[in-house]
């Protein structure tokens, strides 16, 4: 049986769709065999049931299905003896999600609560720190913080990857927590421990997904000193 | 048996290190006994076999193991028979893998190709391009566009995440290729497809990854007319 894709085409057969490449590669992936049907965005319409907006769609068994990630799914349900497209990627993209963790949100964290983290240190270990992320920094602790006020929403934005992920699923793993939760997890949890500045905003949907971890493992993570 | 874990410590017991939180949540995930020591900066030399410059570290069946990634992974490989770290969690980590990839990586390649996208529609195509993508982002194509030359560099700046990951293994998905690697590499086609702008560095690692994307299945995303 051959799959059907409609496959985005600009002059000259160029086939750009990033979201296409995605369901290109993930047949490829599964190794079927597929039918590629070039398609201009103002043909979109006329394709299949006249219902579609989008390309990538692919028509298979009788079924039309629109949108790369419906699509991978499908294929991963449809195609369980084919090689699998999630199944051995657990800890890979586990550890993408720790590299986002550390060089995008620990870095704008810090920028808003240095000060706050050296306040709150036990006295032997005041110099060390300051001396040591002073260098790192090349800015006394109170010129890291300072300004936080407004860069603050900066930082917020800055979530847009994990905020868009939790709007569609109640955990950064899926649907139960894994180590990917607690990697995310920790940041939101240091800064809670050591400073009052609330980093996220009232109304942000991420605050929902921390208490749910809050009250994992018997609320492990609720029973210590924090700030709020 | 009890696994001992330093936790990093400051003033009035707050436990604040988010890479210590990471290992206390994966060591309730397995539902280990822990024996959990308070320790401050200055007194992490003094642990263990002296030879420890970080925490977390723990202490297990006689091993000493330290970085939280690393606790992790042995963690995992220790007791395979307690709830997974990774296991179930491929599919929920390659979405967030996705909505790193829409939310950041397409929009920052938008802005330095939209109008190279244009210019290589099929003729009947372009208007609905023009007209959609201006009204979307309330600017010419061409405005959208122009002064790439001095946002490049903040682009390069926002792909660290993935490149941090590619730095420790091949595939964004881990060791082999699936679809996570898809995602992003569909991103990088599109570009290579519709725009002769070098949008990577030429020293730049993501190039490798791409290049072995590109080897594939065969080949099949090589045998497309493209830019470069």
């Amino acid at each position: 049986m051959t799959v059907v894709l409609y496959d985005l085409c600009g002059a000259e057969g160029r086939r750009f769709s990033p979201y296409c490449w995605r369901a290109r590669m993930a047949l490829a992936h599964k190794g079927l065999d597929v039918d590629v049907r070039p398609t201009r965005f103002t043909e979109i319409a006329s394709i299949c049931d006249g219902e579609r907006k989008t390309l990538p769609t692919i028509e298979d068994h009788g079924r039309t299905i629109t949108d790369s990630w419906e699509i991978a799914r499908y294929l991963e349900e449809a195609y369980p003896d084919r090689p699998s497209l999630f199944g051995d990627a657990a800890v890979g993209t586990t550890f993408f999600v720790q590299s986002w963790a550390n060089t995008v949100l620990h870095p704008g964290l810090i920028g808003l609560v240095l000060h706050d983290i050296w306040e709150n240190l036990s006295e032997p270990d005041r110099d060390y720190f300051r001396e040591s992320r002073e260098k790192r920094f090349g800015r006394t602790l109170e010129a890291v913080q300072e300004g936080r006020e407004d860069r603050v929403e900066a930082f917020r934005a800055s979530l847009t990857p994990l905020r868009t992920t939790l709007a569609a699923q109640p955990f950064v793993a899926g649907a139960a927590p894994a180590y990917a939760d607690y990697i995310v997890f920790g940041a939101f949890q240091w800064v809670r421990v050591m400073s009052p500045f609330r980093v996220l905003a009232d109304d942000d949907p991420i605050r929902a997904w921390f208490q749910r971890c809050l009250d994992l493992h018997g609320g492990v993570a609720r029973d210590v000193p924090t700030f709020y």
